[in-house]
C-alpha cells in the first residue's frame, strides 16, 4: 500500500455516539434548548471528531505553508514574486497579520517552506524559524505551458505535509489551522476550483491581492489556456493538483489527510486552503468530517468550494488576506463552544426550573 | 435641562479624522489593501469613537440587566417567571452561559436588578454580587391591560442605567457589552420593534425561549391587543418604552446613552438589547455611531432592528439565548481589529515590496 493510501485508510468516521452524548449534555445546561445555535453544533461535531462527549480544550497549531508559483510570471498578482520570501521574513519577525492573530488566539504558529525561490536570500532569523520541506527551490513551473510539478513531486509534497501533521499530533496538537503564502496562488486555487467544482474559470477567479479588471482577464485567460493545454482530469485529484496546483497546496492536502487520520479538527482559512481541503476530500471523502470552515472569503471561488464541501463558514468578515488569518479569527469561537459544554451549570446543579 | 436631555447633549459625532488616520495606518501594514475587510472597518470606527487613530485595547464590561414582566402572566414563555430570579442566582454563582463567555472574552461582568420579583428570595451570594437598581420589585404591569410602567418610572430606569454607565466609564471601561434577562422580555421587545419599525406584530414575533406555534399566536395577540388598547405613539420613544417596555430595557437605553456620551464602544447582543438600542437612537440619533452589532439572532424581529440601526452584525451563529452571549462572542473579533492596527509591521519596517 502506498503511503497516501495507508494514510487514507486510517481516517475514520467521527464517533456519532460521542456527538449525541455531547448534545444531551448541552440540553441539560441552563439555557433554552438549542439556543447556542451553531456553537452547539460545533461542540457536538468536535466531540465526534475527538471521540469523547466532553473533549478537553483543543491545542491549536496554525500551519502556514509557503511556495512560489511559475504562473506569477504571467502577471497575475499585484505584488512582485519576491514578496513571498519577504513575507517569510516578516512571519519570522512576528509582524504579519497571522502573527498578530495567532498570538491573539493563543495558537502556536508554524511556517513551512514547501518550495519558495531563493531561500538563500532569507534572513538569518527566517532560516532559523521556518521549517524547510521544500520540494523545489525554483517554485512550480508556469502551468500555462507545462505541468506545475510532476505527479511524483505532488505525492512527495503531500507526504511531507502529512509527516508534519503526524509530528504535530504526536506533540499534542489537536486542532490544525490552515494557512498559506505564495504570490500567484489564487490563480492556482482558481484553476483547481474550476476543475473540481465544474465551474467556468471566469466565475471562480477574483482579484486576489487586489489586481485590476485587466489583470483579472489575464489571470482568467492563463487558467483557460492551462486547462486547454494540459487537460487535467477532474475526476483525478492528483492529476489536477500536479498540473495546476502549488507546492504549498499539495503540502496542505497532506496536512488535512494526516489531521483527519489523527482525529484533529482542521480549520480551513480562505480560498487557497479550501482548494487544498477539497483536493484532500476528493482523495478521501471521510477527511471532510474533520473540516471546520472559518470564514467566507471575498474571492468568488471560495463559495463554490464551501458548497462542494457542504460547509457553512463561522465568519463573514469580507477578508481576503490569506495566511490563515480567517482561521485564527475563528479559533476563539471554537474554544468558546467547548467551554460552554464544560463550564456551564446544569438545570439541576443551578436549581433552575425547566 | 432634564438629566436625559443633558446626557444627549453630551453625545458627539465620532472623530472622522481619527478614523481616516487609522485607515491610512492600516494601508501601510503588510497586507493587500483592505484585505482585512470588516476588521479594518471596525478598527477605524473605534478610532473615531475613541477620538484617537490608535486606540489602546478596550476595557470590556458586559452589563446584564434583569427585570420581570407582567405580560408573562399571559403565557408567552416556555419557562415559569421564577426563572428570572433563579438565573440571577446562576449568574452570581458563575454557571450561566454569559459567565462562561465573559470569562472567555476577558470581560468584567456586571449583573443589575432593574426590577425583578421577590428579590428577598435571592440567595446570599446573589444579594452580594448583583447591583440593585430596582425600579419596582413587582416587575412591570401586564401591558395587555395597562402601561407596563409609568413615564416617570421609565425616565428613572433610564437615569439609573445612565448613572451605571457613567460609573463604568469613570472606572476605565471603554466598551459596554449589553445583556439582559427577564422571562417575557421578547414579547416586550417584539412590541417595541413592531412600533418603532412599523412592522406587523406577527412579522417581528418569534418563539423566544422556544415556545410552540400556539403559544406564539397568544404572544402575537397579546402584542396586538396592547397596541390597540394603549395606542403608543411610534414617534415618541418614551411613550413606546413606558407603555410596552421593560425595566431592563429602559435601563439599557440609559446605558447606551451614557456610553455614547462617554465615547465608549457599545456592543449590542441580540433582539432585546437591540430594541433598547433603537429606543436610545430614537431619543438621540448620534448615539448609534457608538453601536456595534455583535450577531444576528434567530428572533425574526432582530433583523428589522438592525436594518433600522443600519448595522451589519459581525456574527451569524443562529443564537437566541440572550444574556449578552452574542456580544461576548464578538469581543475577541473587536480586540483583534485593534491588535492588527497596533501590532502589524508596516511595508517599510518589514522590508516588504508594495
Amino acid at each position: 500500500m502506498n503511503p497516501i493510501a495507508d494514510l487514507c485508510a486510517r481516517i475514520a468516521e467521527p464517533d456519532l455516539e460521542a456527538s449525541r452524548e455531547a448534545s444531551r449534555r448541552l440540553d441539560d445546561k441552563t439555557k433554552p434548548l438549542g439556543s447556542l445555535g451553531r456553537l452547539e453544533e460545533l461542540s457536538c461535531r468536535i466531540a465526534g471528531m475527538r471521540r469523547t462527549p466532553a473533549p478537553p480544550a483543543l491545542e491549536k497549531a496554525i500551519v502556514v505553508m509557503a511556495a512560489d508559483h511559475g504562473v506569477a510570471a504571467v502577471g497575475v498578482s499585484a505584488y512582485p514574486q519576491e514578496v513571498t520570501r519577504q513575507m517569510l521574513c516578516n512571519f519570522a519577525a512576528g509582524g504579519a497579520a497571522i502573527n498578530v492573530l495567532a498570538r491573539h488566539a493563543s495558537a502556536s504558529l508554524f511556517v513551512v517552506d514547501m518550495g519558495t525561490r531563493n531561500p538563500e536570500l532569507l534572513d538569518e532569523r527566517a532560516r532559523r524559524v521556518i521549517l524547510n520541506a521544500s520540494i523545489d527551490a525554483s517554485g512550480t513551473k508556469n502551468f500555462v505551458n507545462e505541468a506545475a510539478m510532476t505527479r511524483e513531486q505532488a505525492l512527495t509534497a503531500i507526504e511531507r505535509g502529512a509527516s508534519l501533521g503526524e509530528k504535530l499530533a504526536d506533540s499534542g496538537f489537536s486542532l490544525f489551522g490552515l494557512g498559506e503564502m505564495g504570490i500567484g496562488n489564487t490563480t492556482s486555487a482558481s484553476a483547481i476550483t474550476s476543475l473540481l467544482c465544474g465551474a467556468r474559470p471566469a466565475d471562480v477567479t477574483g482579484s486576489g491581492t487586489g489586481i485590476g479588471a485587466r489583470a483579472r482577464l489575464v489571470k482568467i485567460e492563463a487558467i483557460e489556456k492551462a486547462i486547454q493545454r494540459q487537460r487535467p482530469r477532474a475526476d483525478d485529484p492528483l492529476d489536477v493538483l500536479h498540473k495546476v496546483g502549488g507546492f504549498e497546496i499539495a503540502g496542505l492536502v497532506g496536512l488535512c489527510l494526516a489531521g483527519a487520520a489523527r482525529q484533529c479538527a482542521i480549520v480551513l482559512d480562505g480560498f487557497i486552503t479550501s482548494a487544498a481541503a477539497l483536493v484532500a476530500a476528493r482523495i478521501e471523502p471521510k477527511a471532510a468530517h474533520y473540516f471546520i470552515a472559518a470564514h467566507r472569503s471575498r474571492e468568488p471561488g471560495h463559495a463554490h468550494l464551501l458548497e462542494q464541501l457542504r460547509l457553512r463558514p463561522l465568519l463573514e468578515l469580507d477578508l481576503c488576506l490569506g495566511e490563515g488569518t480567517g482561521a485564527a479569527l475563528a479559533l476563539p469561537i471554537i474554544d468558546a463552544s467547548l467551554k460552554a459544554l464544560h463550564e456551564m451549570a446544569s438545570f439541576e446543579s443551578a436549581g433552575v426550573s425547566r
